[in-house]
């Protein structure tokens, strides 16, 4: 990835946002001034701490995708633009993780590390996520573990990681980070990698499933595009909405494909698919994923709550005057989405800046 | 509505499409110049039977929002060009009703009436579809009935129908037809009107709700649109698609809104939405709704089989060298989104001829 010069027009347009949100601040003119001979000299140009975390934050409220927003002015900002060292970029996503859990009271952090600069790109983050499970290909085909991260896992292992002894389906993928041409692995210390035992408020059966899924979810591959300058590491998180582990990532056929499994269990006929037992299999397993993580005290959000927010967010956006994007087919929750105020309305989808890039086509 | 001269690139795009797609009816050349000659005459033209049902059945192949399009081909086509007195037009509305049933076996039928002419429109149903329920505005500001149709319920009043001498919350609202000046207003006669008493297959109190559906889902307010001629008049059905019943229209909190009560029955803990009561009152719902159809003989199917049937239709279309335009807010269902395939892709949305178009602004 090439690092080009700032672009100068991004640069203002940032700057007369931030100064315009944050009339302490003062104007905007001198620091334009400023910036512009900054980059006239280096090709790029620094963020002062409160442009960076103002930055960060409007990210996330132009992030289209993220029914979460509602909190976006109170996410906390690590600044670590001055690490960049492989190592010291995993031993921070670790303590990111720390930080982001807070005992069971998750709450939405983003780590900055070293910007791209012109001839100089900032580390790199290669998982998705700071915490995935690998997913361990057998002898005879099928994938224990997270099937999605197959190719993740072959990869890592052909880079030296050895997987535990014995392989479980909830294996921490260790952090691949590269910088300055070097590429580093390092397993996630354990403390970092808080886990929740799924157990359902009344199926007792359910805990012999042995399911666990992770506190806290960090999506570490977007990149974060400030005014121009971009920051490729900069692992971001919130809570869990409860139907993101129990409506996609323990049930889409191609991640943990759980849903014949619990109707077995649950004595529905399989056999046919108007008994609608896939979607009774699909509830019980997000009743056990909200009652779990509450249990655990660990903070977690279900898709009624978060929608309600979701509109509540729209308002406050509105009588702030600005338009809120937002795309109907990612707001809407993946199961009940009809009962959900969220899908019964249209939305502005503005591209705005600053953004969180997904610099590989993404794809859902 | 006046009614413009047709437009003569459409007629002719159309003739195009209609030749290549059916080559035994031999070269587009003459039809297209006889067509140019009779639009220049009379401001208008007739379409020959084969191109009407062509047209109604493209119309539905181009219909973005409608995951049932599998069978466009097979629909009926009622060519009932002649007919455009209200009195008549109602009367075969209810014969449509009864063919569309045909014993429980419901099958795709359009019906199309006369088309608007310079300087003289075609009839109009003023129905969104054929049977819809009326909406019984009490003294106390509630709504016996489906709310949706509270305003049309009172406009019919106005027009001098008189509701049942006790109302009930599902009753058959007239038809209103209008043509040349002339608005007529007729009650269903009781055999176009079946319905289905909704029971659960497990739960025996579910009956005592008094819950039914009527069986033929007829979407009666859409103009047909055939190069360039307009059919105002030019109702059509296909089979429902349960959770057009379970999950929208008995239990949007501005319809029937049922999941208090039916969460209340099922002994659900209401006051906490991460016990997600909601969703469980939802899924039994339309358990009993494809239950009842199913038990009662009455053509119905679920989310699951007909997100198959698109993704069958969509690759028949790509076979057919055709795009299928589709838009993902409305083919993918509002229950268990995720579970369905549809939900894990995108489409195209071109914006194709013929087609259904709602001349008020289409809300959900
Ligand atoms: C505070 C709690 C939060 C909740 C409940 C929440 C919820 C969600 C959900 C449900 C999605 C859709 C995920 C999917 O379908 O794969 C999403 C996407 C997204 N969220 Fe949030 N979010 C939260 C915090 C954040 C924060 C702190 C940020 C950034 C600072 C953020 C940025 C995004 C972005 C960029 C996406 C799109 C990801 C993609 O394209 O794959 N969210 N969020
Ligand atoms: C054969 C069985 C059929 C099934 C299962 C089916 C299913 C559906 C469903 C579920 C919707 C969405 C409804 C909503 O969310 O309000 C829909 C919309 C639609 N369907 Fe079908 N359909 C069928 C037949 C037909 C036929 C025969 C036609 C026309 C000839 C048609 C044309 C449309 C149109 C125009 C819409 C959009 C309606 C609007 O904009 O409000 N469908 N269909």
């Amino acid at each position: 990835a090439a690092s080009p010069v700032v672009d100068e027009a991004e640069a203002v347009e940032f700057l007369e946002l931030f100064h315009a949100e944050n009339p302490e601040a003062g104007p905007a003119a001198p620091r334009i001034r400023w910036v512009r001979a900054e980059i006239g000299f280096t090709g790029t140009y620094q963020h002062t701490s409160a442009e960076l975390a103002f930055g960060a934050r409007v990210a996330w409220r132009n992030s289209a995708r993220c029914i979460g927003r509602l909190y976006w002015r109170s996410m906390r900002v690590r600044d670590l633009r001055a690490v960049r060292e492989p190592a010291a970029v995993a031993a921070e996503c670790a303590e990111h993780l720390r930080i982001a859990f807070n005992g069971g009271k998750v709450r939405p952090l983003i780590t900055v590390f070293a910007p791209d600069a012109p001839g100089r790109p900032g580390p790199r983050i290669w998982n998705e996520q700071l915490i995935r499970y690998a997913g361990h290909r057998q002898a005879d085909g099928s994938v224990l573990g997270d099937p999605r991260y197959a190719g993740f896992t072959e990869a890592v292992g052909r880079l030296g990681w050895r997987r535990p002894e014995r392989p479980s389906a909830f294996d921490a993928l260790p952090l691949v980070v590269s910088s300055d041409g070097e590429t580093h692995l390092s397993t996630l210390p354990e403390d970092a990698v808080v886990e929740v035992p799924l157990v359902h408020p009344e199926l007792e059966w359910f805990a012999e499933l042995g399911l666990r899924w992770h506190a806290v979810p960090a999506i570490s591959n977007m990149r974060l595009s400030i005014g121009g300058v971009s920051y490729p590491a900069a692992p971001f998180n919130g809570w869990y909405m409860g139907t993101e582990i129990g409506a996609r990532n323990l049930t889409d056929p191609d991640r943990y494909d759980l849903l014949p499994e619990v109707g077995r269990r649950l004595g529905l006929d399989t056999g046919r698919e108007q008994t609608l037992w896939k979607d009774r299999a699909l509830v019980e397993i997000n009743r056990a994923v909200l009652h779990s993580f509450a249990a655990a005290g660990v903070t977690i959000s279900d898709h009624h709550t978060e929608s309600a927010r979701f509109l509540k967010h729209l308002e406050k956006e509105e009588r702030a005057g600005r338009v809120c994007p937002a795309d109907w087919s990612w707001i809407v929750p993946p199961m009940s989405g009809g009962l959900t105020p969220v899908f019964h309305r249209y939305y502005d989808t503005p591209h705005l800046r600053p953004e969180f890039v997904a610099d590989e086509d993404a794809t859902r």
